[in-house]
């Protein structure tokens, strides 16, 4: 079974409903920017990569049924600024935003508005389709760097959040790697923690590897250096929400935490993230901005108390890893590089912010 | 308000059930050794001080209704057989009754079936008094040596899991601490993480600040190395389960995760904990059981699953830090001791299990 989390067909977008997970398995028909913009908000799709996605596809559907009528440019600029206000630590929602409305004032000089709404949605479609594929390659990528370390005939993973089908359009970028180790016959098993407090860990990683046959097992997040220490952890692999110049990546709360304990027991830590996760136009992580979201995911789950009444609560979403923690290296879909490497090896490739 | 987890009058035992807190406050009636035996295993009491003192004073309880008829001396070591096998990680009951054994064992040359069952309820009592003024030390050598470590007018605490009253006879070890600092006005905050899975923070710590006026805030485990490096922590202070002679700590799980990210952030880290809970029979932290728990604890929250269905799940209670990251000091009833003074510092006063 292959987890299918977007369903999009010309002019029809559903996405699977990751509140309800892993309990009811529902799809949610998306017809607007502003379903869009609601679904990212209230967290129904989340993952970097698969924000922006859904965000374009959105806008996809709105254009396909005629939307912005004879100024199509405007409608585009307006619905790619509403999608990109909706979680603010993400830079693939912006990095798409920026670079489709680039590409929609180029074509609005020489096209009508119907043929620049058919452009756009085919860039749109064109977008969903490399993902997967940049995906895949990172899978691979990381795959053979982490198995070109050891000599050993299987190797155990520890990954954090969820970062596979249900973040990406597909495959997934940290899960890819643990994907295609799965693949190749030489993954002895994942450890997946459980993410609070948000559970992405214990709902939707665990749910996508029972789904597929990965053997994995879950730990709490405090664990996470106690596993590292009995059960003989090959690397430790995450996802990205940004990775700036200098390596500095910005991902679910806690990944600096298992960067730390993964440096205390010389464990290979990496970031899996596709270019487009990196954002040159910032120098070091102090200027990432870091969403800190409502009490509530902590004191409640599914709406049932769980904390004391009148406890007072920080809930930060993300936290920063600095580079030199970062010790594995970057897996993105042109290779892994070390964190001082980034930057001359995206160059010339990625156009900065 | 001060709370009191452990009602006892001659004959009489009620706790607090925490398996309901924080939403209920329900006191059970102890009425026999089989009782305080469930509500340990069950967790409707924990905290390897307050293990000792329930089990014991349940054996008082039955001492005081006749039970052990001419023979009070066979029923004492049964019934203590039975409760130290309740839980393995925790020493307290294992020394307690040890120690009580011994002490009935010598009372009974001289003494008949009646008054040895006073002398050993009067034991089990002072053992109590003995518990809470043991915390109360503890907490004023804390405060003081963190105290004398900053110039500040005030200090911020990170805590892990419930060492307050709930989990002792009153006060705390970590959290009587904490307590002290408060008394003193020099505490700024105390952090408290969540302590997954059992969420002995957000219920019972939170709990406990929240009713007597704490300035407390709760985050994940997962947010702990990133609160390090924001918010000004001066000191990481934890309880145990066991210290060892030397030093290594057994404590709930996520401690060592903690000790090492207070080590890479240079915050000085403390083991809170009464002489009663240093074991020096054992040499090194490798000789401890660790207690694997049920997977249901991970996989659902008062019976309402929260994972994937069909996940494996690795549930180990505690882990141990060894005590080179015990960088601040053991807070014992007898002072502050570094990991290598411990063993010197016991000697002659503690036996030797």
């Amino acid at each position: 079974m292959t987890l299918e989390a977007i369903r999009y067909r010309s002019g029809s977008l559903q996405i699977l409903n990751q509140l309800l997970l892993p309990h009811q398995t529902v799809y949610d028909e998306i017809r607007s920017v502003q379903d869009a913009y609601e679904a990212i908000k209230s967290m129904k799709v989340r993952g970097a990569p698969a924000i922006a996605i859904v965000g374009c596809l959105s806008l996809a559907v709105e254009l396909r049924a005629g939307a912005g009528g004879d100024d199509p440019v405007t409608f585009i600029r307006e619905s790619l600024c509403h999608l990109t206000s909706a979680r603010p630590t993400a830079v693939n929602m912006g990095r798409a935003a920026r670079e489709l409305m680039e590409f929609a004032e180029n074509e609005s000089m020489e096209k009508n508005s119907e043929q620049l709404r058919e452009s756009v949605i085919a860039w749109i479609e064109d977008m969903l389709e490399r993902d997967v594929n940049d995906n895949k390659k990172i899978g691979n990528y990381g795959a053979q760097h982490i198995l070109s370390g050891v000599p050993r005939a299987s190797v155990t993973i520890l990954t954090h959040c969820n970062t596979g089908s249900l973040a990406t359009a597909g495959y997934g970028t940290a899960l890819g790697v643990v994907r295609s180790l799965h693949a190749l016959t030489r993954l002895k098993r994942v450890y997946c923690t459980e993410t609070r407090p948000y559970n992405q860990g214990s709902r939707l990683t665990a749910y996508e590897a029972v789904a597929e046959g990965i053997p994995a097992t879950l730990i709490t997040d405090s664990m996470a250096a106690l596993t590292m220490r009995e059960m003989d952890i090959t690397a430790v692999v995450v996802g990205a929400d940004r990775v700036v110049a200098n390596g500095d990546t910005a991902n679910k709360v806690g990944t600096y935490q298992l960067a730390i304990a993964a440096k205390h027991h010389g464990i290979p830590f990496y970031v899996a993230a596709p270019s487009t996760s990196c954002d040159l136009s910032l120098e070091s992580g102090r200027d990432i901005i870091i969403e800190v979201r409502p009490p509530e995911e902590l004191t409640s789950i599914n709406g049932v108390p769980i904390a004391a009444p009148g406890i007072e609560v920080w809930n930060p979403a993300f936290d920063v890893t600095p580079h030199q923690l970062i010790t594995g290296g970057i897996i993105t879909e042109l290779g892994v590089f070390l964190p001082s490497e980034l930057q001359a090896a995206l160059t010339g490739r990625l156009t900065a912010l």
